[in-house]
């Protein structure tokens, strides 16, 4: 197995390097969560192997790097905020209640939901007692458990805008907590504990938070436009439930219509001028993605560097 | 309101104190957790309301007085200890499944799934976050956090056990990880932090060990023995979803049955001795109940040895 990138850009010892600590993240997250316990196991593996980018632990090793670099240090703390990556991932299919989430099963509808639930909470748990506080910052870990917080708070702010008209602003909150501010943690953790001034990992931080929102608007347009066939079933089933990603926001906006004008997923389909919405969530996604590589662009030049700009590179210029 | 015990045998002053400090738990508890999303509050004070023993804060609140006893740090810790019990409550109801969990109506019923989800994951982040690094040993923080994955592993030790006949060991693991536990934590940390030297916060913690175990067993007892019309209810749904408490796999035991050897709830109920399997819990309860006593006896002579020895007679003196 290989990890995700292959960037030609990037420097080829260190893509070896990265390629060969992410599969070490892997195991040490295997070997964390042993128990004897194999329902717990079967889940773990599951999706570590479904949900196989490993976009996190990749920024805490690169930023460990901006640093003095502690391999051990590094991949351990890569593998804590993995694991608690994977445990919201975990949760969030007992909520999605969707027996197919993503053309994949569900941990819950395999599993079982006593078994998700169980799991998901022991890697939360386990993701903050791995961070040895003789070995890491304790503000760190607070950071860790702050960051969860935010992404639950992004999952409620979600949950009760169902079927709702929602602002640009709550979108962007949503997505904020959803998935850029663990990426921000992780590249600012990564170099904090890296020996890293206070200055270049708040400004590694910023980068992450804003590859963050650039991303997910990325996946948010990809949804619609990659599959025509997608439209009319994983899009729809999240409509259905009453979930609406940024170019339907936008759709709405520029029209002045709101949710409450449609009868039902297909009207709405219908009734808004979806390819207007996409455009206006490309230009935001272009807008974010900008500001990500004009803050790259002032880091010190190195190898982290450059590698950093090929990652980002590779997760946003997809064709959207 | 006022708190659980109305203690005789405990100083005046410091029952008010406990008393006051414990309002003070439950009014901190709802300021860490409040946000905008009205239905978690809904949650966390419908539990409080529930739940309302309060038993791990006060014991953290106790523990406290073995040492210099900081109010505003043990309160703070006694709200986190809570919390985290809280989250595991929540949790608890969702896997539980049932519409009524002892009586009430369960947190996913009343409120949906993916809030009960969200609102422990919400307050697991937020128990461990609000021990501030600068404040709090990072090492008790790393306690906490491993508190919950035992919560966790017995949770998956009972629920891959159901249907299954239990031994008597295991029965302990369960309960030790469940309940046990926790009173261990918040007797330890509650001393620790308060500069109690490690022997006598390691005493402190075996207590607590002794008496979650004590407690635990005679509420299994009394579920079988304090309304006969319950052996018909709750009982008989724990029954029939696998799980099975000591009076049952003691009973089980002494007459060298299985589980299989039943083919449903009824039919176990009338096929074993179960004042046999409530008589030997008994004595196992009693065998920890004298432990506990016995090293709370050799404890430093002060107001909050008694104070401890009072709030244990009124958990294990009831009428089992």
């Amino acid at each position: 197995m290989s990890i995700i990138l292959k960037i030609n850009t990037m420097d080829p010892s260190l893509q070896n390097e990265l390629d060969s600590e992410i599969k070490t993240v892997r195991s040490m997250i295997l070997k964390h969560t042993r128990t004897k316990y194999h329902g717990v196991r079967d889940i773990i593996e599951d999706v570590l192997d479904l949900n196989g980018k490993m976009l996190r632990p990749l920024f805490v090793l690169l930023a460990g790097h901006f640093g003095e670099y502690k391999s051990n240090k590094m991949v351990n703390l890569a593998a804590s905020i993995e694991m608690l990556h994977m445990a919201t991932l975990i949760h969030d299919d007992i909520v999605d209640d969707s027996k197919l989430r993503r053309h994949r099963e569900s941990v819950q509808s395999k599993y079982g939901k006593d078994m998700a639930v169980y799991t998901g909470d022991f890697l939360l748990a386990k993701s903050l007692s791995i961070l040895n506080a003789k070995e890491y910052e304790a503000s760190h870990i607070e950071r860790l458990a702050k960051g969860i917080e935010r992404i639950c708070e992004a999952e409620l702010l979600q949950y009760q805008s169902r079927f709702k008209t929602m602002t640009f602003k709550n979108y962007l909150r949503i997505v904020s907590g959803k998935t850029a501010a663990l990426f921000a943690i992780s590249l600012y953790v990564g170099a904090s504990e890296s020996k890293c001034d206070d200055k270049l990992s708040n400004q590694l931080g910023r980068i992450g938070y804003e590859l963050g929102i650039a991303f997910q608007i990325i996946d948010d347009i990809l949804d619609f436009s990659e599959d025509p066939s997608n439209v009319g079933k994983s899009i729809k089933n999240d409509l259905k439930k009453g979930y609406f990603t940024l170019p339907v926001i936008l759709a709405l906006e520029e029209q002045k219509l709101n949710i409450e004008d449609f009868s039902d997923a297909e009207e709405l389909l219908e009734g808004i001028d979806l390819d207007k919405g996409i455009e206006y969530s490309r230009i935001i996604a272009k807008k974010y993605t900008k500001k990500a590589f004009k803050r790259i662009s002032k880091l010190p030049e190195s190898v982290a560097k450059n590698a950093l700009e090929a990652v980002a590179k590779h997760m946003l210029n997809r064709n959207y």
